[in-house]
């Protein structure tokens, strides 16, 4: 089946190159398609890791391992493979990913630990060794390719590549940040896989990388939802070179940290809501925005659950400025609320104030709101001053068409 | 929007009069349809009651006051409103019930606390006072109706009537009882409200019917889900008028007490599987049982995790054996597993074993028994000794076309 793409696509940006940083694809042929799905990124010596991954108690090998290497902090390559999850292969899917670890570190004269392997698509089947031997090879002698490239080469059931930039001054410089994403939910028989890589040219300590990462990603990647399913996996990683030449960030009060966290953090924002653009069957972009209640955390799984709720997404397809499905969806989450202080509502007009429907409430303006692409919704709690805001998309028939019709 | 009739639908079965129960309905026209869309119930002096609730915040006044009232153990009434659900409507709201309890109250010579008030439908809305207070009028004056009249007047967006009965010996005596139910998801702009309702003869202490009807539901009612939204309204009822001149039945030590537990969990089993059987869109019923798991409560929520996966329904809808999204719905369900030890079967053949595919794994049979109606999925933690069996449908257009198509 032929994935049309998303109405909610965005063009590939320019991207700067990121010093320390060099690309190369290669065809390892995972699956019986003609396409690079091998991306190898070699990273300077120095380069400083953090990453993030799935909450899975299902993890993938690849996620495991990720896990205890960036405890090292440094990182000398990355390798993603396309086409194959290596998920729930036991045994011989960890050996996989060693065989590609102690290739490449054998390549770089690195430690095999400093070689961080992601891999994405079919489940139950161990990743084949020897495609991916040879994999490694081409990609090792090949030349050095861009952004889109390697955007394009670590995607699988995406109907656009994915990157985003931004930059910040630290310590009197001007340091880049670029990072590619993968994601879009799933397809028989594929497994949904976020994977995001962040590049930086600044010097960043590993620890206060990783805490700037947790930060960004609490606000962000754990910010976004297609359908509510968690991959066994989402990783994020973040590469600093630190060829920008700053004196490298170690806390919040070296000069530059706050200006080099926003940055992150807007990287982090662009790369989410590309995912959720690019949601299966996605005709609306929503922003749910949580505010008044009892605490931040609160607010998040607050707009999560409505962010979940089938009832509430189909009503969103259906342009239907359903707010009681909303109620519902807030008096289901299992936090703080008071049915008599809640008020929602849609594209900045209130449908519902303090547990009652709005006496003067228009529906007009609300319902060309929701002919758009692009639908807010808001909803105050009114016990507290926490907030959130989440993103996600609705779900429609293209949605079961990709999922139910298709056969794996 | 005509709703065809469920393919998973059953015909009302023959079910006894229980004594000291009389039903009568009529037509409140709450909405603008001619059927009856009010039931009056009315319990012999001395009838015990006992009720579980939805857990949403954002409870309707009905939820809120009968909370309250089952605490006294004792009803003479059940009035179930169908059009309108009376939630998110503040003090009017509370005003309409309090209007029905006074009006039922005075005419039975009753404390307006035993008799209990349910709506369900449309939200937002307060119930029409002068629509209830002539609708109750009518229905005191009408003559007794059957249990399919009362189960088609509570129903809304049901695509057939539901009822379900089973007997006991308790105390040498045969007990029967008769349960009556509505649910099926929702339908803009309607909320999906279960509301179960069981009468029998049996004389039981109300502190003891509160228990069992509570441990029927864990097993039951808490075990099943559509589409994972909970509504605002759910509630169950159980009434029991002692017509049956056993001994109250006051502990799990009485003669009787194990029949009668086993025999109400068994009809609010039933009674559950035939909301699933009217969920929306559902062409497959699906029973999930989990086992191996830490605890028994740690199996229901894995079930139930798997259950509103998105991705497994749509793969059922799809007739795809896909055990790659069952291990992704284990490994986010926030509950203990692990991933080696991990065994998931369809139709009772093992596709993974111990965290591994099956070598020997034949997919015809698994194929042919998912293009039956009937579908049954088996997970295996390997971890502990907790089992939990959990009822749902797949996820296919139909509930798409019913909630996004259809507009308010």
């Amino acid at each position: 089946m032929e994935i049309a793409l998303s109405p909610l696509a965005l063009p590939f940006p320019e991207l700067p190159a990121i010093e320390g940083v060099t690309l190369r694809v290669a065809r390892a042929r995972y699956k019986n398609w003609d396409r690079c799905d091998l991306t190898y990124a070699e990273l300077a010596e120095g380069t400083g890791v953090a990453g993030v991954f799935t909450k899975s108690a299902c993890a993938s090998s690849e996620v495991e391992m990720g896990r205890e290497q960036v405890k090292q902090g440094r990182a000398r390559a990355l390798v993603v493979n396309a086409g194959n999850s290596n998920a729930f292969t036991g045994y011989r899917g960890r050996e996989a990913v060693e065989s590609i670890m102690a290739q490449v570190a054998g390549h770089l004269g690195c430690a095999p630990s400093e070689v961080f392997v992601s891999s994405t698509g079919v489940i139950g089947v161990p990743l084949p060794k020897d495609k991916a031997h040879e994999g490694v090879a081409a990609a090792l002698g090949a030349p050095p390719c861009n952004w889109e490239d390697a955007a394009r080469a670590i995607s699988t059931t995406d109907t656009f590549p994915k990157g985003a930039s931004t930059s910040a001054i630290v310590d009197g410089r001007t340091v880049n940040l670029v990072g590619i994403i993968k994601g879009s939910g799933m397809i028989a028989p594929d497994m949904a896989t976020m994977l995001g890589y962040i590049f930086t040219d600044a010097a960043v300590a590993p620890a206060f990388l990783q805490l700037l990462l947790e930060q960004a990603n609490r606000q962000t990647f754990s910010c976004i939802t297609v359908d509510g399913d968690t991959s066994t996996s989402d990783t994020v990683l973040a590469f600093a070179t630190g060829k920008a030449g700053n004196a490298a960030l170690t806390g919040f009060d070296d000069a530059g940290a706050d200006a080099f966290a926003a940055a992150l953090t807007d990287l982090c924002r662009q790369l989410a809501q590309m995912v959720v653009r690019d949601g299966e069957g996605a005709n609306k972009f929503i922003t749910i925005s949580v505010s008044g209640a009892a605490s931040d955390d609160s607010a998040r799984r607050i707009g999560l659950t409505i962010a979940n709720s089938p009832l509430v997404k189909t009503a969103i397809a259906g342009e239907d400025a359903n707010w009681g499905r909303v109620v519902m969806a807030v008096g289901k989450a299992g936090e703080p609320a008071d049915r008599d202080r809640l008020s929602i509502a849609f594209g900045g007009v209130w449908a519902a104030r303090d547990g009652l429907p709005c006496a003067d409430y228009d529906e007009a303006p609300v319902a060309a709101h929701l002919k758009g692409q692009e639908v807010e919704i808001a909803v105050d709690l009114g016990i507290g001053s926490g907030r959130a805001t989440v993103w996600t998309c609705d779900l429609t028939h293209g949605y079961i068409a990709i999922n139910a019709d298709y056969r794996s």
